[in-house]
This record gives C-alpha cells, structure tokens and sequence, in this order.
C-alpha cells in the first residue's frame, strides 16, 4: 500500500468517527470508565468505541489490501497483522478528558511508521473530532490542513506557550520560566491538537514536563515538521531513536521554528 | 418585553454568527487588527462581524418591541436605546485570540441586566461558536446546555482547574498553589467559556488573577450560579455590587460549589 493510500484509510476512520460523535457523547454513562487502556489512563466509552471502528479498518486493510503491519494503540496495545515491518500508531481520543466532559476539544491521532523509530515516521494524520478540521502530513511532501498548505510563521516572539502537565504539581514550576515568558498560555488538554495548532501558526511553542507518549505525539509531530516547526527533548536532541511505543518516553519542546526553540531551551534550563 | 422574549433575542443572534462564521474565518485578512475596541483589546476583523451582528439585532428590537436600554458591548462602548434602566452587556467575540488564530474555541457572550450592578443580572446567554453549544440561565429558573439542566457536582475535590492569565508573568505566580493543588490545568482562552464548562461539571474552579471585565464573565456568571456554582473576588466577596461597564473590574474565583470555594480561597491566600 502506498503512503497516500494509508492517508486515505485514516482520513475514512477520522471521518466514520465524526458522524458517529454525537450520540456516543450523548450517553449518560460517558462519564464513568469502563476499564484501563494499554497506554495506563482510564478508558471511557467515547475511547473504546473509537478504537472498535479504527480497529475494524485496520482489519478491512489487511484483510482487502494484503497489508502487513504493526497496530499500537492506546487501549488495546500491540496487534500484529501479518509479517511486516510497518507501524501504525494510534489514540483514538487524545484529550478523553475533555470529549467525556463535553469539552468541545480532543482529537484522532494516527501516525504510519516505516520501523520502529520515530526516524521511520512517513505519516502522520490528527483529526479534531469536535469541529472536523483535518492535519495531515506526508513526510517530504508538506503539512495541511484541510487541504490548505501549512506553513509556520518564521518571527522569533514567543507569543502564545501552550503546555500538557499531568502532573501540575511537578510539572509547572518546571516550565514556569517559558510560561511566564509568555504574552499568553494556553492548556488545551490535548497533545496531538497542541501540535497541529502549533504548526498552523497559532501559537508559538509547546511543552511538556512529564515525558509523553508516542501515540500521543507522532502524528502531530511529523505535521509539525513538515510544516516548519521542529520538536526535540528537553536537551534539544532529535526523537529520531524514539521507539514507537506505549510507554512514557521523554518530555518535548516543540516550536514553531528553529530560532524560537533554542529561545524556548535557553528559559527551560533556567531552571 | 420579558426576559424570555431577550433570550429569543439572544438566541437569535447567536445562530445567526453561528452561521455566517466559516465565511468570516476563512478571510485571509483575519488576523490583522482593525483597530481597538472601547474594552481595550484589539479589533479583528471577527469582532466587528459579530457586533455589527449584534447591534443590528438591538436596533430592530427597540424599533419593533420598543425596548428601551443601554447596550454595552466590547468594541463599540456605550449607546443608548431609548430611556430606560434595563443594560445589555455584550462580549461579541470571547476568545478572539482562538477564533483569529484558527483555534475552534470561542464564544458569543449577553447578558441582560435589570439596572447597573451585577446584583441585577437577569438573564445570560453564552453561545460556544465553534461547535454551536448554546448555555443559558434566566435568575431563579435554572441554567441549561442546548436545553438540558445544568447542575454542578457536589463533590469537594478540586479536579480540574481552569484559569485565565492576561499576564502570565504576574499572575501565574499568583495562582500557582491553585494550579498545583489539581490533578490537571486548563487555559483555554475564552472567560465566557471557562464559566459555562464549569457550570457543565467538566472542571471544579475557574480563577482569574488580572481583573475581569464584565462583558466577559457577566452572562457565564449567572449560569454558572443558577447550575448551584459560586463566583466571587479573591476575598470571597459577591460580586453584586460590581458596576456593569468596560472596565478591569476585580480577579475572578469561581467554583463548582461553596466547599470547594473555600479550598480554592484557601489555596490563594497561601500566596
């Protein structure tokens, strides 16, 4: 299969998603989790029904197209499907917390990787469930957003700081220096769509201070990339040997471009 | 008229910006300022759309009903509508920062008040742009989502805290023993929004540092209180005797319920 053609399988899953939307959030028993996903958060309804319909895609495209592959996903962990090399990373809902408390902002993450490292990224495809804006991006062929080229803004100002603190207490005096730095903040609650408003140009870098996962982050990250910005960790060194995965990896610095992230470094190890 | 034939009103417009919006997002021109408003913030072109909206909307009211009011509202400042006591007090964008930069998360925010102070406030409509969300409150008639009665969690626990920094190197620090007291932070950019999520039950306290405008927490305000949730200064005093106007008035703490109010008090005077 062609990487466009995985384009198009994950456009199909974000869409099927979206129709379906409203009465899954629509339940009353939304709210209570109903089990612990691979990734170790809580699992919610909206969380297991998503990753039932990108699952059974999944199935449909090994089953029709031949395609051998990897599946990581956030709740149900690692299937193989076939003797290949290939990845496909997946949250279903990144930012649960906000669909299962009718917070109108969370996203679909799903990343094809060529291997298991983050080097391997080919892919990369994050749709906003709640309005149905979508980001994707091919690796050496651009970002978009429906449709719409992506580029990142090249001022160096650090204008808006968006951040992802699971744990506050730890998490914010650690990068108050960059958040204060600031002319605004900003706490979405949800990594993948901190990335891809990053890389549409509306804010100037993203943080976090406990270390991510890559299902979290993949996706948004190759959009990021390709539409000018760069992410790294906190020492500034490339995730390129990052492995695709379901654990905690490392905390990232993400910025619209180069200039604004060694700023960005320079306030962090202030610290 | 009555204050439910205002909610009509109110309603009216809502879905009237709700619907004309992906036209005026989609000018190229929207992020460049047109000028500033009475309220002190910039004008983009989104604010001007929404308020010419607006006050289309107020002077076919007082032609046809013969209403008689002061409508107040961020860009334009003050006019009056005939003799009367009766304040509409408007924020025609909250959240014009998201809406400019393409962020799905901003609201239309009006409040109806019977004379000048917020002891006065009789209705509030606030409506989330971005996905068409409508919450409304009439005083002693209860707060509602797209029709559904809204009711806070009488839970204690301080879960998820939201929060609003004009000045993130000021007042951060401020709110820092708050941030770090919850299990996760939200910034989403819209005051409106944050007070009507919070009467939705998706977070436990709201807190601002710089002082508020009441065009952006008037409206949010009554319905958070008619959903049984508590918005007071930073000394824990009501609000009723604030002047409804364009100035900064005082920093917001807003609360789930009285119990953990006073947590959240708590929290800031450690400070």
């Amino acid at each position: 299969m062609t990487t466009e053609q995985w384009l198009e399988v994950f456009r199909g899953i974000g869409k099927e998603m979206r129709a379906g939307l409203p009465a899954i959030l629509d339940l009353e028993t939304g709210r209570t989790a109903i089990g612990r996903g691979a990734g170790g958060d809580k699992t919610f309804p909206v969380d297991k029904w998503a990753e039932d319909i990108m699952v059974a895609a999944m199935e449909q495209v090994h089953a029709t197209n031949g395609a051998a592959f990897t599946l990581v996903s956030e709740e149900l962990g690692t299937r193989t499907f076939g003797a290949g090399t290939q990845v496909v990373l997946v949250d279903p809902v990144d930012g649960s917390n906000n669909a299962k408390n009718g917070v109108p902002f969370f996203g679909f993450a799903i990343a094809l990787l060529d291997g298991s490292t983050l080097a391997e990224l080919k892919a990369g495809y994050v749709m906003n469930l709640a309005v149905g804006d979508e980001f994707w991006a091919v690796r050496g062929k651009g970002a978009f957003k429906n449709g719409k080229t992506l580029r990142t803004p090249d001022t160096a100002d650090i204008v808006i700081v968006s951040y992802e603190a699971t744990d506050p207490a730890n998490d914010l005096p650690l990068i108050l220096p960059l958040l204060t730095s600031a002319r605004r903040t900003r706490c979405f609650g949800s990594t993948a769509l901190d990335l891809t408003y990053l890389a549409s140009g509306a804010t100037s870098v993203f943080v976090t201070a406990t270390p991510s996962r890559t299902f979290d982050y993949a996706a948004g990250m190759l959009i990021l990339e390709e539409a000018g910005g760069i992410v790294t960790d906190w020492a500034g060194s490339s995730l390129g040997s990052v492995r695709a995965g379901l654990d905690r990896t490392v905390p990232l610095l993400a910025a619209k471009n180069s200039v604004t992230h060694q700023k960005a470094l320079a306030l962090l190890r202030k610290n």
